[in-house]
């Protein structure tokens, strides 16, 4: 049974403060339910309009009306299942040799296909500052594909953060050396910064090297490529060589 | 003034079959609607919340009020403008050397971002399978950022175009070259298949080549790339060469 008090609290889980009040977040879909068993986040409950195929019996499973599902999920049409999880609170990392480092970013849809992309390539962990959206939002969670699962997502006070690391910090800037001819090094943390502003001043200061990625159409009007699409074409190009 | 009626009209332009009716389609905000005199793209009436700074006095203008302004525009933000311009009937094309070709791709936004992609690349043509989403949709629109001023967009009968080109037809497929040893043909339609089928089986016949993006992550749980990704990913590699 799904009671109004549990709809009211899983209703309220699209917002950072109730995910943090009662420690969770939701997981959509049994494909990618499926994947949480091979990953750090625990499940706490799952409510799905089909029987219960999951096969641990460790979990709480409850089966609920087509009608019950629309009230809880986040997706506009929704899927089979919904997962209850609970948040993993981390806060020690260790730099691995190639790292996403996240300056801002603030568009769930970005978050949710850079984290996508760090899992195609085999990048193991992001390092975000602390107002990068939260990867626990419902957007993020459903962007990735299942990729959450599957690399690290830590958020940090950047500037403390790039002080210490000894990666070398590698950020865009229209006036950096052209991505075709840039040597990567061995261990790096690629710098990506907002959607509108780019990376903060303070961040800036701790890049050791500058990169572009060079436009081909001739016209001026045209866009700067959107922050997930430079991502895709950047790592492309590092994981050339 | 904007009439009930012009209203009306101007709601209906977010389906295909009134845009083909009126002629019609919109463009939204001042910084593309400034690009259209530079494009084939004719300007029937602007409606804008500011004082007329368009400097054409050929084009009909009038100021509205925000609420108007809500009321015409498919953003869920509107920006300044609203143009109303008319549709390009496109029938007769040559051949580019270096094309893309779109099989049936249905999401707005993923059309919206290939076009981008192509202007970025200064890829000057995409050719489109009769059911590939129209790009007048006002999401496609909003999605190219301007760019679908500067790119030459046509739909065609797909299997009698590629009977006749000259081009090489490369396409992808898991089991395609690796795009990093893949020597670029001089004359190419880069084709990509709908986002959840792929390309059509009597598309493929006509591929000359296949090319695979490498996934370095290794879990096989994780998804293809995104249709618009990938293509971000494979024309940031042939463009390096």
């Amino acid at each position: 049974m799904l009671t109004a008090h549990t709809i009211k609290i899983l209703q309220s889980l699209d917002k950072k403060k109730f995910r943090q009040k009662y420690n969770l977040f939701l997981v959509e879909g049994n494909k990618t339910i499926l994947e949480l068993p091979n990953s750090n986040f625990k499940i706490k409950e799952i409510f799905s309009t089909e029987p219960n195929n999951f096969l641990s019996k460790d979990v709480q499973f409850t089966q609920i009306t087509e009608n019950e599902l629309k009230k809880i999920s986040f997706l506009q049409n929704p899927k089979d299942s919904v997962a209850v999880c609970e948040l993993v609170e981390k806060s020690e990392f260790i730099d691995k040799d190639f790292q996403l480092v996240l300056d801002g970013i603030q568009d769930p849809g970005n978050l949710g296909t850079i984290i996508r992309l760090a899992d195609w390539f085999g990048i193991e962990q992001i390092i975000c500052s602390e107002d990068t959206v939260d990867f626990y939002n419902p957007k993020v969670i459903q962007a990735t594909m299942g990729s959450f699962t599957r690399v690290n997502i830590v958020y940090c006070n950047l500037v403390e953060y790039l002080s210490k690391t000894e990666n070398i910090n590698v950020g865009t800037d229209m006036e950096g050396e052209n991505i075709y001819h840039f040597e990567k090094p061995r261990k790096i943390n690629l710098i990506l910064g907002n959607e509108g502003n780019g990376m903060r001043d303070e961040t800036e200061k701790f890049l050791h090297k500058k990169i572009s990625i060079p436009r081909f159409g001739k016209s001026k009007s045209t866009e700067s490529l959107n922050v997930s699409m430079a991502a895709g074409i950047i790592l492309g190009q590092m994981f050339s060589k």
